[in-house]
């Protein structure tokens, strides 16, 4: 655990030089003098905690990094329905308002229900991104020429193990009768997922399958039931509330046993025959990073 | 305070003919017999409390009712300033968004750096709502055809004593020398609030009325220094974070005292001589309500 040294006070007595000696004898770790009296420490001391701590704690990455240029029209659609939060906008809808803006661009939000009247308009957004509950909708009614894709998509280009989703999503092609699905919630309290991952997908998974597949789900942090390796294939969800760190360490058992992995948005873009196309926009990120 | 009478465990024992004629004599108020184990009793129970609570307390007012049509585009300034919270928007962005969507309107968002783009694009939104400390420049850009208003107009609206408000603004034209003016802060959490309650509205009321004004600035609920009668002018926040009956809990003592009271968002309208306008786009409701 790399760390640094703050010797506070500086303003009524500096740090000697042979206690500067004694503690460079048992550790190179950086030692900065400062006081908190004074504003001028703020600067040096940020400079020395940068230097030891990795870039993913202080850099939030953005979620439509590398997508959109500045001026773009980018289209969010966002369904409402019983479970969103009453008079707000559902967190990572508002994440994806804000990093449009912060790209500079102009960020046009309707529901699936309004949707065809963007297009009426003669309106032609750079960039559509939809809740992926309404993918098989929204693929329908947003012009083949216009790149599309799903907020659980993006969430998962910027977190982890995005290229194993890649791959682990078109297992879902190739399920056979009596295999387990393994769901995977990363909210507890978030009433939506309960829907999308106990009722939802299972039911989705089971008729796209046409096979009988067993499902298990697991929420927060709770513990697996059996073996990982009981598993045909492991679905996550969205995971708006964790860190890359946290989603990185909840899939590595399923990664090390080499079971496929994938997510929420990208299975349902799947099977509504719109993965491809939901993956194409991010294809720029994904090879060249 | 109206209240009703249940009588829970409805399952074990219903409530006795005998106990209902006692309770009659001490009250007129509605005794209903429920059980918690029967999902039956929740809608009876909830009308008998809606009876007795005013329609205000469950049912939300909209920002933008009688104000936006289906379809309609609206367009919401919104700055992002170094007080956004990281990745998020501010509340009363939020609430605005959700608003037009559940009016079934289409939601353009944009910084004001991107104001311009929007008419360049030939897009003719049917209304404008921007942050109100980004009047003065958004007012120029808008064309004068298009309407446009505040947030923090929009919420003065809905809440209490907006009619005061439309009155009091003018008083700023009338400030003299060694007046007192009160800037009231509903929030005690929001640091954006202390920079415009405690900077910029003393520093814009300063130079737009070229006087010597002196200012108090109350946060929370915290008591008002000296008396009402002090104060020429009280000056009330956007008040995203309070309930209507708190905010005229607040303002009582200086509508009964006869003290002008505006709001920050009409303040600055008036201050950028865009008052007029930023008013005109919710004349149908006050004049009609």
């Amino acid at each position: 655990m790399p760390f640094v040294i703050f010797h506070n006070k500086a303003d009524q007595k500096p740090l000697s030089e042979e206690a500067r000696i004694k503690i460079g004898l048992l550790t190179n770790a950086e030692i900065l003098d400062i006081s908190t009296l004074n504003n001028n420490s703020l600067v040096p001391a940020t400079e020395v905690i940068k230097k030891v701590i990795p870039p993913s704690a202080y850099l939030k990455p953005s979620l439509f990094e590398g997508m959109i240029r500045p001026k773009d029209l980018v289209l969010l659609v966002t369904p409402i329905d019983s479970e969103a939060p009453e008079g707000r906008m559902i967190l990572p809808q508002q994440m994806a308002i804000r990093d449009v803006l912060d790209q500079d661009a102009l960020c046009l939000v309707v529901k699936e229900t309004e949707l065809q009247d963007v297009f009426d308009r003669g309106l032609k957004p750079a960039l559509v991104v939809t809740d992926s509950q309404a993918f098989g909708m929204v693929s329908k009614i947003v012009p083949e020429d216009i790149p599309l894709t799903g907020f659980s998509v993006l969430f998962a280009r910027i977190r982890a193990n995005f290229d194993l989703y890649l791959k682990g999503t078109h297992k879902l092609s190739e399920l056979k009768t009596g295999d387990r699905v393994l769901i995977l919630e990363s909210c507890s309290h978030h009433v939506s997922c309960d829907d999308i991952g106990r009722v939802k997908l299972p039911k989705w998974i089971s008729e796209f399958s046409g096979k009988g597949i067993q499902f298990d789900v697991v929420a927060g942090q709770d513990p697996i039931p059996g073996s990982m390796t009981d598993y045909a294939l492991v679905v996550q969800c969205g995971v708006c509330v964790v860190t890359q760190k946290q989603l990185a360490g909840r899939l590595k058992p399923a990664v090390e046993a080499g079971i496929p992995v994938t997510n929420y948005g990208l299975s349902i873009a799947y099977m509504n025959g719109v993965f491809d196309r939901a993956v194409a926009p991010l294809s720029l990120k994904t090879t060249e990073q």
